[in-house]
């Protein structure tokens, strides 16, 4: 893994005054306590810069890029460093570039069903700005108090309602963005539709910063529905209610969220979480929604009636406003809940078919089982994106071993399932020497020409993805 | 504009025999009567190709390219030939590469939400299928009836539904394609969502056939709604008509469909179409759906309100279901009907954000009417989508020279307004000229480059978009 050719890179002092030409004193630092926080995200890799720089605008991120062509450094751009794959860890070390000092929100056109945001605009921020109009974003990260609509783009972020409404890259109309080489490139339409040349905006969508910078992003927004229902069911087996899924998803209702957890997540809500639940095998977590409370109700009967059917034990519709907020603060909260049983954990995304749910549950647990590590399994069973959290000590040396493999068989059972390494959460560091599971190598050598043509000298986030030069 | 270096192309009988051995005798033509139907398309270009292919297979299309690529001749993969701006017309002449007998369902999952065909597959026989599941596959091009998903695909088409339901590329979840190299490859994931690897799906999805030959196509499906309301609505003008396109998407609520009819479309309809219509100067034809008859019925009250305040002199919404088809065969029909006023026309379908449709609607009536020709503009209004019309005759030099500058002038209005020239046509030869209005140089520049390293010798699709080497 090399950037301009070299291993080793060093910002000397020559490089950071530049720098600090371009961006001003007061958005530069190579501080001890800012190199430490940039040196990790929400994964378990960590390296620290050399140093770290807050943009003003797509004209200064130009001048850095063309400064880090020049004299060869690795440039990391960061959002909120709410990623669990690694992707903002600077693992060659050089300049972290945080976009987060650019946040404005730009124009909201609620005649042209757009936002135009800065990278640095928080998704809750922007929810919050959006809902005084009737409309909404609706890929909605787990991360989504903090993480910045640049990330989400980035990664091509979703979240509980993605099969309903699509992932981040359903919405991106047109970006701007900075090109390694320093040019400031406008890609797409603020049309809400275009057949107009390459679509080049759904290539830097989940690029992971290893292609350009995005530097302003347009977003699509719809219609906020004004009914909703919430329903919540039991089952005394995991193997039924996925079953129970796949029902729902095949009879033609895709609920706004369809969210399944198994036993384990069951009982931290227990035994952690202060929540009063029965002791089943797995439940189920089930929005719909609509303009009217007879849409919203009919899709939700339409639920519960194949719930009755696969035998759900207990079955939950009539829940009050903050039965409900509870209900949803549960859900949110039993990954980090889990996250306490031990000192280090690694949280999954893997996604397959939805017809292949069961299958994908019943695998995974067999394998972590097989470890003995303790684990939740809980996610966005309605588009097959299943969340496995698996808790575990990284000072001891055994379990990091047994770790690492349990996580490669993890996702050689998702791809031979026809599935893929990552739903939601990118590939980063993390993910990138499983790649070939899932694409063959005319894929591969495809994306890494288009990297090598747009970015020669790896200055930008290197390492991530497979791409090693 | 060359291939392979050379401006003159020719098929030798060294060629012609290597690609009979590939595709059997039945799969190859060089008779005059196929290769006269393949020099032309629904556009207004033509140029005879020197032989024509069907291949059965992306191995036979593997060896085909492969071929191409050694003895340097162009291919032009083709679907119905339906396109308008020139995307399937060979140019250069060479080999058109029609995928019509690649023309299988492959299958349809309703678990998965997916379907998998072949390219040829036709567009009605397709919703035919999928609506026996309760499914649908919402991109229906006015075309539908004979245009294939392949052709779609590389054009990124749309149609009535594309506010509402987005076009091809919001559907498009996994490719076969083969390189212009002869590499057989698989892009994207059969999962509803992931984020792994660069988004190369996209890149294809709307290349023209410049990139790739698409073999394969995995297609989102999503359920069919169940209850519909169709509405009618009579404007005393244009200018408040579109003002109150721009009310209802502003309003929160976007129909299914939403086309707006300009007094000329109406006239038309009126004489040439039998139709019985007041004599307005514009009319809306909407509709909403839902699962339910309340969620339907509540969105076309809101719709129907924002009408009555804008001064609408006439509006139906209880239509039978009988006078529901008339309203849509003429809305589709408007189109042909129109189009026999003169021996040629010109079809296109410039697109801005919702907002400058007023604007738009003005001006290019005013640029049509100071060159004086006959005219409808019909169009999605609800995405920002219209479908100026224009009627000429091709062997009078002025009207032709006339006819070259309006179109012009068109795209100039469309893109000072924000707006892209191809909303769901494509680029192809039409087009070309134009790029540089809408897309800055260094996008163009990243275009010709993803071009360039995939197909280094210009065989696939020569001369369409804006790629001259």
């Amino acid at each position: 893994l090399k950037c301009g050719g070299r291993k080793d890179v060093e910002l000397n002092r020559n490089i950071t005054q530049a720098l600090i030409e371009i961006v001003g004193p007061v958005n530069f630092s190579d501080s001890l306590i800012d190199l430490v926080s940039y040196s990790y995200d929400a994964s378990d890799h960590d390296r620290r810069p050399e140093a770290a720089v807050w943009p003003q605008s797509a004209e200064q991120v130009s001048r850095i890029l063309s400064l880090a062509n020049e004299r060869l450094f690795p440039v990391i751009p960061r959002g909120a460093g709410t990623g669990l794959a690694g992707g903002a860890v600077p693992i060659l070390g050089g300049l972290v570039l945080d976009l987060c000092r650019m946040n404005r929100i730009l124009d909201i056109s609620t005649a042209d069903r757009l936002v135009v945001v800065q990278p640095g605009v928080v998704y809750a921020h922007l929810e919050k700005e959006l809902s005084r109009h009737g409309f909404f974003f609706p890929p909605d990260p787990a991360s989504g108090k903090v993480c910045t609509i640049g990330g989400n783009a980035a990664t091509n972020a979703s979240g509980l309602r993605g099969a309903k409404y699509g992932t981040t890259q359903d919405y991106v109309k047109q970006l701007e963005v900075v090109l390694p080489d320093g040019k400031i490139m406008r890609t797409g339409s603020r049309c809400l539709k275009s057949a107009s040349g390459y679509n080049l905006t759904g290539l830097f969508v989940g690029s992971e910063g290893t292609l350009a910078v995005i530097t302003e992003i347009t977003l699509k927004i719809i219609p906020k529905p004004t009914s909703y229902r919430t329903g919540l069911a039991f089952f005394d087996s995991l193997e039924t209610a996925s079953q129970t899924v796949v029902q729902v998803i095949q009879s033609g209702i895709v609920p706004s969220i369809l969210e399944l957890l198994d036993d384990n997540s069951i009982k931290v809500l227990r035994q952690y979480g202060n929540m009063t639940l029965p002791d089943a095998r797995a439940m189920i977590l089930v929005e719909t929604d609509g303009f009217t409370q007879a849409e919203a109700s009919y899709q939700m009967e339409r639920v519960t009636e194949l719930f009755r059917k696969h035998g759900a034990v207990d079955i939950q519709t009539a829940v009050t406003s903050k039965g409900v907020e509870e209900l949803w603060r549960a859900r949110k909260s039993v990954g980090s809940i889990a996250g306490r049983l031990r000192p280090n954990n690694v949280s999954e995304d893997v996604t397959v078919p939805v017809s292949k749910v069961p299958q994908l549950l019943s695998k995974i647990t067999a394998v972590i089982q097989k470890y003995g590590f303790p684990f939740v399994i809980f996610g966005h069973a309605g588009d097959g994106n299943l969340h496995p959290k698996i808790m575990y000590d990284r000072s001891d040396a055994e379990q990091k071993r047994n770790i690492k493999s349990m996580v490669a068989e993890i996702f050689e059972l998702t791809c031979a399932l026809g599935g893929t390494i990552t739903g939601e959460h990118g590939v980063g560091l993390e993910k990138a020497p499983f790649m070939k599971l899932e694409h063959d190598e005319a894929a591969l050598q495809t994306m890494l020409s288009f990297k090598k043509i747009l970015d020669p000298n790896n200055i930008l986030n290197p390492g991530k993805m497979d791409f090693h030069y």
